[in-house]
């Protein structure tokens, strides 16, 4: 299944006229208008590749239908997402679900699809079949040195796989924990840890990153041995310049103040990128923007101020990837819909006057501040995404023509009511 | 200080052409314009006395100038703010920190600036001067039945002075806790609280109502008495059908979700009315929409669902107040602020496409339903709301006349640079 | 696999002069020792069937070996613990979980394990293979009448099985909720699952209850149909004298004060029992009292107290029972610390001197309540408990014969390292 | 008001024979009995002088009666304390509330007491009267670099003081946050804050030390600029080895794992000391243990084990000091009962068998691990306590001592029943 581009077309053609109205008055009062064009058409988020089935809970799974089954079909998926939104240039694979049989084929697939590889993720969460040393109490942090070293060379297989696609990150994501009191020495879970990704960080080809994710619970539920940003940064800076910090928004006690925390791993220059989702309650992996759209602004808010501060661009400094769990929603409308909240909230992060903000901040006007960051917020951007879409060659309303096309259908059509996509 | 008309009137000048493109681009896509416009314009929440000085915390406390030194300051204050946003014609009395001496000139003084008077609130969390039996362990609640009989009378004597004001509500808050396990015996103090509101309820004049407010913790710091909805509907199912439920917004656990106990309370005919503020930790009682404004949005989606599924309109049926405590902002700047989030979350809900709502819902299309919710939370409605100001008689932009008139700076030079806002 | 009597008795013999000498230094200072013994010695939780196989979370589960493969291994399980700890008397069976083919033989075994059925549970949170209609969207709240109905069928079915096994109590958790705001109306949601509630509670038998849990989050992650106490009472008290709401300790937003809605409960008559288990961040179903014991005492004193004032005894008018998910360790290891852990809590609430305590609650002496409270906590209980257990064929160390025995290893031996418990 | 020696001897000869058969009765079981001792004994917690008078809220505060009047009669306080329990030998000021006019007699009358200075805590969460420079938008974080000078001014003024009375650390709690998103500047402000901190820093003396504390929330609700262990330690890092983190127990998010984090602190040398009090919502600041004793022991754990991985000892290396708030309770006998739940946590700490649980750990034998740990806190431990106070010229039971012998009787009538504490 894909979109061809005169379908799209045509379904732009319909909506033209009242979009330009729309695009207009309110690109009317964008001063930098072309600068935040711009910066729109140039913003792409990566998509994981176990975000296109259905997911689920330890409750269990309600599966959709024509669920992508092989890492083939996957791409499939991202190709259609892109070629809607043309915001999703990217796929990002997750080893071992989607271990590429052949790479130069799966890159060439890829390439028509006019996606590249983001960021591999390793998988020590679970123990594949017939594992011998398993990860029931940990891999990175295990006290056993086995399992440690098991779990690196996974580690350093997955890079190797990243090198045949293209791919220039790692992604770890370590589940490594506790679930009671007394299970763990907490010293030596961040030492064997510390340990363990040095061994990974040498395996790192030069032009590598390696990216530390953390999260405070889940799946172990007393201690995460990598729970918070500050543990995150301080193995980040024992390791050196090409480890760093990601941000997945979902992992973080109730009330966080995630935007400071992106201000200041900005700073410090460590912040690796950002695993956007929302959530009410904990790690729940809702679509991004769907829940608290103001704090999803107020990070962005963050980012633009602090990457001008530090003359980044941001196509190539920082990792974008959307990480959600799609239990009710079509996985692909999901990922439409929560990549236009991303691009809402950068576009009215770039309206924000900063100028004006400065002048508040420097006089304690907390009252003006206000005004300034919520005339950004309160404007309607749509128009202008929809333009820097239609600019790149997408569709001005994706879902609409996601819908109108019957997408879902023909993808059930060509793969069956009861798959179910590999990995989850 | 007053705002003349013809003040207000020269600012909206200035200010109509540019208003009116804005408005007529919006309002071209409202079906139900008239409606919406006649809703806000009858759209009025009160401001409570003690709202109008510098609030602070128990690490102190930052005054501002020219805070109002008098109840007639007080009237005088939510008078700008009236004349200003025309949105805010009662005000809220707190007894003992405004006890009307003469109520009738009081009334008059009100008259003057179009105001009336909203719910009375009793206070039995602190202790007044030379007070004999003290609320240091309680008063609703206490065990000691001296110490209820002191706050029923309290509360008795709240109602009086409401009554010479032509209020028709007591909004009772109750601080009564406990800060460790084993102080308190919950049942009893259930009990007695149950007890002490029933002698309350029985004082009521024929048309009052008593609204029961619920908060989980402060200033006790292990238990409240009346800690959540639950509580508060089990009293109030207990004491009538003149008793139910206030929701202050602030006065949650984290996560909670609020906008399903306000239609949960509706539902019971229960939902007495609201105290809005924000807040992102606690009981912070910032400025309305100033953390999360999709939140609110979400609490007017369900009232107006939930009022139009009982026949209720909004200006008679449900106690619309602010409770927010001005520590950094101009107080009159923070209520101006407030008053135009709630308006906007209002507009926003008017605009939802009910119809649509009900059928995705019928159909378990969730991402058609957040897309329907999310297309009028998205639309900029603030020419709506600045047009249903302007036909009401008000400012375009109430901040900006505010600030162009020096307003504070007149107040200082008539009550001080030291003043202190009686009560707080 | 079995242990026999004469087992355990030698495991006593060994170290029953130990224990007499910790016993007597104890019992010395128990007023009301009698008392005492004699509720410990009668006081039985029930186990879950659920609860002998190996849990997991979404990311994963590592079974262990030796798990139950069928509802008669199961039983075989829970005859284990209840002859070595004697307070585990009986099973709550999960539909379609466990459904028994012969009831009769089914109540021939349990009666050979000395063990009897507590509630049925119901389950509408999955799909069964092959269901026409769906639960994705949820079940006794759904838009879908069809729906509806089938799973108040289903609800019935159970109460059917129930009957057969001597069970009196249906136990009903209803997962339904919402992930995303618009997806639900929430009083449309109330109402259908109040009238769906209303027919299966017109099939109970004379002498059954309906226990209706509430839980605020997971597996939907924006609201949950039955999210609070004071929604699942609301619904109680529609129902009528048969409902009443059932407490799991890991359903509530955090920070929740537990301890003061079991004592409004049991005053309201409306206490159906409790799920016990402990959690740090969520509903992390970790070993009742590894997390929090001080909070699970204060539980079981409101209880005594409550109890007490009611004239309830403990062993009929509550149902009690473990609901915990055992990622990491031995099941049936982990059921053992939890039933000691309440037993645990239960004595130290006995312990309690209810007199002094009452006095220093009305003279608002709120150190002294603080030291009668801990003073009973801080005495090491150990002892009693032990006693009990004696004094009732049990084993005074059952996890040390536990593992003196090795019994998993001959669980292995029976069933095979890679059995998964059936259910999960 | 002073306890003699013989006072509190009769009391201890009372209550030896009873204490005797207890101590007995544990002593038999703990193998390290003399390490224990020696530990306990050692053992001291400082006194903060601004917690002898009671605390409030932002709502009131209800005095008792007999508060100190002056800082000498806040070291009498602490003197009572110390005579009774002989684990309180120091107090920790706080400027400006408690400049001593005279060093020097100050000194001696601590010395009268056996008390010595413990660090000095400085000020700028609050304007003193008539200061030039307010902070009510922050102190060293301040954009203002006039602000920022008068702040660092100060500290540098309380490290004067501190030198005169022998004490060797500044605790530094910075209120600065911020309360509305786009009030602040992140990254200035911490720019800012380094900035300041560093010129505290360079006018520390050779053998003192600075201590940065930590705080989520409040006095601002929106951020603080080190608001927590992640922000204080790269603070800490980057001024170099005199700086080092504190930790308040009661300044973190809900659910935090605080025992991670003193463990890691540890690790990375850089555990200034505590702030103890309990909590159940947020900064609560009730007595110490009386929330949650348990998660009070796991912290106490993680400091034996990591002091002795460190070859530290307790007496010398970290600062030992309760911080709370005495709304309800009599300062004194708060206090009184807060050191003893403190000793008890370590007592109960220390009679951990850290090779069984090295052990435990090593072989994942989770359900052992819980046991050690759960072995050593169940043990009453009182017995124990007492006897180091004992031996130490303590009394047995101090709080019934204080009871006895009426001392808060005696300070009334020495201070009057209505005054205030100075600073609060």
């Amino acid at each position: 299944m894909r979109l061809e581009k005169y379908q799209i077309a045509e379904s732009n053609e319909q909506l033209r006229a009242k979009h330009q109205r729309q695009f207009e008055y309110i690109a009317a009062d964008v001063k930098n208008l072309d600068d935040v064009m711009q910066k729109l058409m140039a913003f792409n988020i990566a998509i994981p590749s176990w975000a296109l089935g259905t997911g689920g809970t330890r409750f269990g799974r309600f599966s959709g239908g024509g669920e992508p089954r092989s890492l083939e079909e996957k791409i499939e998926d991202v190709g259609l997402i892109h070629a809607l939104n043309k915001s999703s240039n990217s796929i990002s694979l997750h080893i071992p679900w989607d271990i590429p049989e052949n790479a130069a084929s799966i890159k060439a697939l890829a390439a028509q699809h006019e996606l590249r590889f983001d960021a591999v993720n390793s998988n020590t969460f679970q123990d594949q079949k017939d594992q011998q040393l398993s990860y029931k109490f940990g891999s990175l942090h295990h006290g056993d040195k086995g399992v440690r070293r098991h779990a690196v060379e996974h580690n350093i297989e997955v890079i190797k796989y990243g090198v045949e696609l293209g791919s220039n990150a790692l992604s770890v994501w370590l589940a490594d924990g506790s679930s009671f009191p007394g299970q763990l020495n907490f010293r030596n879970a961040f030492q064997n840890t510390l340990e363990s990704l040095q061994e990974i960080y040498d395996a790192l080809p030069d032009n590598w990153k390696v990216w530390i994710e953390y999260k405070p619970y889940e799946p172990y539920f007393y201690s995460t041995t990598i729970g918070d940003w500050g543990q995150s940064l301080l193995l980040a800076n024992k390791l050196g310049a090409k480890a760093s910090t990601l941000v997945d928004l979902g992992h973080h006690l109730p009330n966080t103040n995630i935007e400071q925390i992106v201000s200041l791993l900005l700073m410090e220059g460590k912040l690796a990128g950002f695993h956007f989702n929302d959530s009410k309650y904990g790690d729940d992996d809702l679509t991004v923007g769907s829940i608290n759209p103001y704090q999803l602004f107020l990070i962005f808010n963050e980012l633009v101020e602090g990457m001008d501060a530090r003359g980044m661009t941001h196509a190539t400094d920082i990792g974008w990837m959307i990480d959600a769990s799609h239990n009710l929603k079509d996985p692909i409308e999901d990922l439409l819909q929560s990549v236009e909240a991303i691009k809402m909230a950068y576009a009215q992060a770039l309206l924000v006057d900063k100028e004006a903000l400065v002048a508040a901040q420097q006089s304690n006007d907390v009252t003006k501040a206000q005004e300034i960051l919520q005339h950004a917020y309160r404007t309607d951007v749509r128009p202008l995404v929809a333009e820097a879409r239609l600019r790149a060659g997408g569709a001005l309303q994706p879902l609409e023509v996601y819908r109108q096309f019957e997408v879902r259908k023909s993808l059930i059509g060509e793969r069956g009511e009861k798959t179910v996509a590999t990995g989850l």
